[in-house]
């Protein structure tokens, strides 16, 4: 491919992952798009986060899609289905959890795609973890592999020579690291909620597998997580 | 992967080529999903075709899917950009045509794949055809053979060793062997369109890229094209 340009579309949740990847990118100095997907998620907050996240870093090209993974059903995160809770980070397992939406990634990249394309961008960014979370198939190495393949074979520009790289930076590092990385890069993560089950007023549970590993790696810098619990925590 | 099922989820827009592939899935004894899209397109027609299509073929799981590709703009399917026009199929151009949707077919293979993985489907098919669209990159078979490639890394039930297949049964065919093939399993073409740039009763315009390409094709089986058009075409 031709050199790559410095504009970069960034996969943006709002959570403690992907706002450490929007802090990268601002950091590499990218010309940013960031993509929110609201996709009939229980937590409608998210959107709202990642919409005030962006506005923080200074991003003016947010774009919202409205998605509907409902006509799918069968996750805990857009069902009815209980989200499972622990009371300590060992109780993980290493299955996937009910919480996995189906090809959610795929889906959520394939718009990145549209939007590279669209923006001209030779970037896409986004933070999958292979180490917190080895039970979802769709954030490991070899899946954002597969789709940067697919990507360069898939799209008008990247026919023409333009490319895209689909860049994962978190993808080997542990909660406690990427934390870590993401305060050298002055990251504020009470604007962040990694909780699959907060409450109206969105706050944290506490004690889902998002929960534990979060809380785990604040505490492993030695730190609290300002994000907002719903009861004070140890 | 595991001796693959005969549950198949199908691409359908309701156009020539998809309502083929229907055709030949459901002599091959499928069970089937038809999925389709309202995705902004300017002939909303395209999904009420589709409806009666699955419904003639006695589809009882046809579901359609809300996307909005207008987010990215840019295409003569969604926006106002002029659909190009010829008197003949020889003026047609090996580049690629601004009816050329970004990424389309990647999102649109992304929810057949979540669809596949709810249903349990060991099978995606769709109608893309590498022949009479070799400016689509994404119509390609080195980018169907990606997809798949990415689909069995993708979700949970592959990596438990239920993989899919993305078939794409017309890929090599011209649009004569299309129509041939559909006929031989009793297709009823004048339920399907395929102009870019349809009238408000749906009759084809009989000029744009689709509409030379489809009315070669009959011309060549010896045929005319029952479709409905403009005007009375010679």
């Amino acid at each position: 491919m031709k050199t790559p340009n410095r504009k970069a579309v960034i996969l943006l949740s709002g959570g403690l992952d992907s706002t450490t990847v929007l802090a990268i990118a601002k950091s590499d100095a990218y010309d940013i798009t960031a993509l929110s997907f609201r996709y009939g998620q229980r937590h409608v907050h998210e959107t709202e986060q990642a919409e005030a996240i962006a506005s923080s870093f200074g991003i003016s090209d947010h774009v919202v899609v409205d998605i509907d993974l409902r006509v799918f059903g069968n996750s805990a995160l857009t069902d009815n289905i209980a989200v499972p809770k622990s009371q300590n980070v060992e109780d993980l397992t290493e299955e996937i959890p009910v919480t996995y939406v189906p090809a959610r990634n795929t889906i959520f990249l394939s718009y990145a795609l549209a939007m590279a394309e669209v923006r001209n961008a030779n970037t896409i960014m986004l933070g999958v973890n292979a180490l917190d979370y080895s039970g979802y198939p769709d954030c490991r190495p070899e899946y954002v592999d597969a789709f940067e393949r697919l990507a360069n074979l898939a799209t008008k520009r990247a026919t023409e020579g333009d490319g895209v790289d689909i860049v994962a930076p978190l993808i080997n590092m542990t909660k406690s690291q990427i934390i870590s990385k993401g305060l050298s890069l002055g990251v504020d993560y009470s604007m962040t909620t990694s909780c699959y089950d907060p409450d109206d007023d969105n706050r944290a549970c506490g004690s889902c597998d998002a929960c534990l590993l979060r809380l785990q790696g604040f505490q492993q810098n030695g730190l609290k997580d300002p994000a907002a619990y719903q009861e004070t925590l140890g």
